[in-house]
């Protein structure tokens, strides 16, 4: 493939956090062209005034989102509210669109249409691709980016979700950690709960604050994380997870701890987590006693990582950093899609954070 | 004892946090005049200088700390490094002075002295009593409260040992969790690293960042949970403790996780922390389904807590709020004070935090 | 008066902000009782839910607005949206409630009604004694205070206005500044702006960034500014007025800057503003080269000032830090009803800060 | 110049927040090759260490800063306390390098050494090359990036001198402002104070704090802006400065006021600004009506501008947003680089901020 060779994609649901964010990377990206950004009620809106930082697209008026709008582009990302996506994706495919279609969304991450239901309370719209290259697929030897090079569809992870999945999965693909009894506390930043205007989510209540939400399981990622270990190998899975917020707007840094299988020696932990990312591009196991902060992947697509063993306690605790709109959201779209259309999984992605 | 009764209290280290907090809840103490405020370094420095806020003590000046200028006072309050406090105090009672002492620092918080002198690397100082009046003492059937009614001294806790003992103390009292595996992720703000100048704490490293420290059980405060939860009634205990610094001045949010005892319903773990706080002034169990967060809390003496059982993961999940320099720091101090010299509890202390 | 006197004040608004503030203030005030709580699409809620900060009212319930819950207090407080005070103080007042009336709102704080209309664009309500103690009133040779003591109906000053006029007053007062020519930029914090959620005041938007509105001498504070300017003493004045919203949640920063008289020592001018706030017990000129912070007067009634002469520009720099809900809304409010009352002026109030 | 064409650069104090930002901007440009990074007390440090956001530069360790590290590359960037750089580039030169050498530093940066002798207080070591390309020079016709393409050595500027200036100039060159009486107050975030610990820099200090400092004409950027706006053809200039710390890590928004020529309708002052920022790739007129905000601009090079007339106030207030780190300090470093390697202005710089 030739340098000059680029793709049209189309972003619906542009004026929201996750569609500006892949907006952000695609105008960096060196095979892509920016066609329609769509929106729904912020339709013939200036894209100056919902994203002024995308300078170059300040004068770009956003169009309704509707099979005519999106049709005729190579890709098609849908940054829409859950549930949305499904439908769209049928129509387009009926009016003979071939594009590859990235979801934000959550409608197809679950392979378990029961945890879905269970989860969402609606009937399960089927499961797509998922956009995590870095998962192990602990039955075929291999990881996810496999599957991707051949998708057509690709469901993005949730953010939370790549968090706490890059932690721990190198203990559970190496059966050095026990996947029974998961515990995942995560600081994380306001962007992740979106830009619709809600009272808790004003920066006066945050400010100063440090608040929890969806306490004791009831969270929409807990069946998607578990999914996520079953694939690295875990048999039983038992995930506690608890999100905090805290007053930045990017970042999530997850600190889980799992019981550290027996009798395994310190050594032999950090051994399966060295393994595990040394070829990765964009996760990074940092050296013995330094710890992942979130300044340090702003803006990047980059997971940092670190482990430690707890000896008192008997428990691995294994930590990431990431900034949750870029390799949480748009930079795990940019990754799959490249992957998906044979490009280089690394372009138009960078391992640089913005910091301080 | 008539309202007209004042106690003189001299704070030594009043250039710090700690000792500002001390002053700033002394201020509006009906029971109390604030005698001498000493330092070290910043020995000399007027009050207003090194505590802006302070606006009644701002023409107060700093004297050295001694023992000539501590002397003489009802009540003398140390906010000094780790180490100090011991050696004061004995020289202070050398010199004859009978005044009840508080100390802010860790010395005299532990009483296992092998515990100490793995943590932090010196010798055992000797134990004080606890300054925590909730903390439940199982085999006495009492609080700590009582002790402090006759103490002399007195060992200000650690503020994350405060946020972890408070939520954690009415499973464990109740036989309702296991203590064996209990995991405790903090998100703390930036005042509880105190007020000298470091680099990680500057405030362009700490905008935006979300960042752990003390990873793997390492941190101090470690011993001083598995204290607390033993006398609350555990036999053994272990606890994976990871604290994560926030961009927030003021306070802690502590989610700790304990597996559920079989077959407890959830029932009866909610009645246990409801009867366990039902009569504690500074203690509040929200209403269920609303979860703590800082804001409610800044400034004022209380930690909230909720508790909720988390089925599918096993766990209950029991959250924890707190101003790390108030109910964590400088309002235990008063509260216990105010137990020693028998005054109203919760003299000078308010419930009302400075919200939002 | 007796200390055992107490006023029953009702609450209108009380779900917002502004009245959630008057609340904090007036649960420590030793005079006062806390009647009904009121609010329009609140109404029904827990007190616990709107404001969770303030304890001792979690289990009380907003009542609807209406003279029926208003009637039958000794002071109703009103913080209602712009329009809504005049007509249900009348409808009071027919109902036959002679109770003091403090209105937090703009409705009643001008005086001329055609910078009302112009301002505001409705018509002018009328004009109520105006709650900022401290303006001196240079054709009396006064100050607002005398005016209070004898007032039924209270304009509680715009927040902005308050940090800008104790600012300047001393200088305008004296003659040493010329107020034809006045520039102030204010760094203010997100709760001045409200609870009513909108996208611009997210935390995802607000974190990181530093946002200006109300350019160009659009803000409605600004005919007020020049209201109290020329109580002042000022003949003719001009003022140029812009706010920046900064990533507080509490505090305002007012930076004013004015020529300074032809031929004015740098030391008359700082002789005018030690004279004008020596006796005040709310304003407080710091000492000479410590500047105003906001950090300072967080939770406290307090202004903190400091004036320079920079004598390379010819202008005279004032700055006034204030905390938006203290001084420059509730604490006005409770000054202001002291006064009204018989009160001491600084009754239930405080002159100490929440810092760090 | 061909694609393939690269240029080796230096960076000396890599170690700080300019240096750590140049490679972070160096790191996306694709004709410089990073060559030798070194610091002085930080010395032997790894990167990974002083920048862990520099993912690709980790494992490199910092020289000691010398001539012998710094010699034999095309560019050298100083990122040094004020008062190193002059004698190292001329040791520099005297060991035969013919590096083109950027200052982010004041030491070169003023004309007039009699200004810098009173602000700076020490003797002035000569001046440079002014980096700022969009500086009007009124007397020539033509703009500072002229003299650049020629320049061996640059002196960066100020950041908050380019924010005022960027700000004001066009009105300046076009005669539609008053420059003797100009007005900037800039709320300015921490990056821009350095990394070295203070404890008045301390998060704890800076959260939930706005913060003035340098107030009365006293900071070093006076004549810096004086000196520019002379460039841009005024003569006689007073200029009223006053910086404000507000926590943000990164950002300056610029509040300048300068009263409007006699007569001047509002729509010849906003042309003026129009024409004058029409061909610039970084400054950006935004439409009117909307302000800029930092967000806009962060991790960005841009400069984001608005004007407005206050007619009641009689004074033109310009509004500029730029990231202090970039525009104001390594952006600038590196679009001044280009101009003086002969690449195009705009490598490896970008206009797209990061944002929520």
């Amino acid at each position: 493939m030739l340098m000059h060779v680029t793709f049209t994609v189309a972003v619906a649901g542009a004026s929201g956090y996750a569609g500006g964010e892949v907006l952000r990377l695609l105008l960096a990206h060196p095979q892509i062209e920016i066609g329609a950004l769509t929106a729904h009620t912020n339709a013939g809106q200036r894209m100056g005034d919902a994203h002024p930082h995308l300078l170059p697209l300040a004068d770009r008026v956003l169009q309704p989102t509707s099979v005519e709008s999106l049709h005729g582009h190579d890709v098609v990302v849908l940054a829409l509210p859950h549930g949305k996506s499904g439908e769209l994706t049928a129509a387009l495919a009926a009016a003979g669109s071939t594009a590859l279609v990235l979801d934000c969304g959550a409608d197809h991450r679950l392979t378990d249409a029961d945890a879905w239901e269970q989860f969402y309370g609606s009937t399960h719209a089927g499961t797509w691709p998922y956009g995590l290259p870095e998962l192990i697929l602990a039955d075929r030897g291999t990881r996810q980016r496999d599957v991707l090079r051949s998708a057509r569809h690709v469901a993005v992870p949730g953010c939370n979700v790549t968090a706490v999945t890059l932690a721990l999965q190198p203990g559970v693909a190496a059966g050095v950690v026990d996947p029974r009894d998961v515990v995942a506390v995560l600081a994380v930043g306001y962007s992740g709960a979106g830009k619709a205007a809600k009272t808790h989510l004003l920066a006066a209540e945050a400010l100063g604050s440090l608040a929890p939400y969806a306490v004791g399981g009831t969270h929409r990622h807990v069946p998607e994380i578990e999914q996520n270990l079953r694939a690295a190998g875990a048999g039983e899975v038992r995930v506690s997870f608890t999100p905090v917020l805290a007053p930045v707007s990017r970042g999530i840094l997850a600190t889980v701890t799992a019981p550290v299988a027996a009798g395994m020696p310190a050594a032999t932990v950090r051994a399966a987590w060295e393994q595990h990312y040394a070829d990765e591009p964009f996760v990074h196991l940092l050296p013995e006693g330094t710890w992942p902060t979130t300044a340090m992947v702003t803006g990047a697509n980059t997971a940092v990582v670190q482990v430690a063993v707890d000896e008192r306690a008997g428990r691995v605790v294994a930590l990431c950093a990431i900034d949750n709109l870029v390799k949480g959201t748009a930079g795990a779209a940019v990754q799959s899609m490249n992957l998906a259309l044979g490009l280089p999984e690394t372009a138009g992605l960078t391992t640089v954070g913005v910091a301080p």
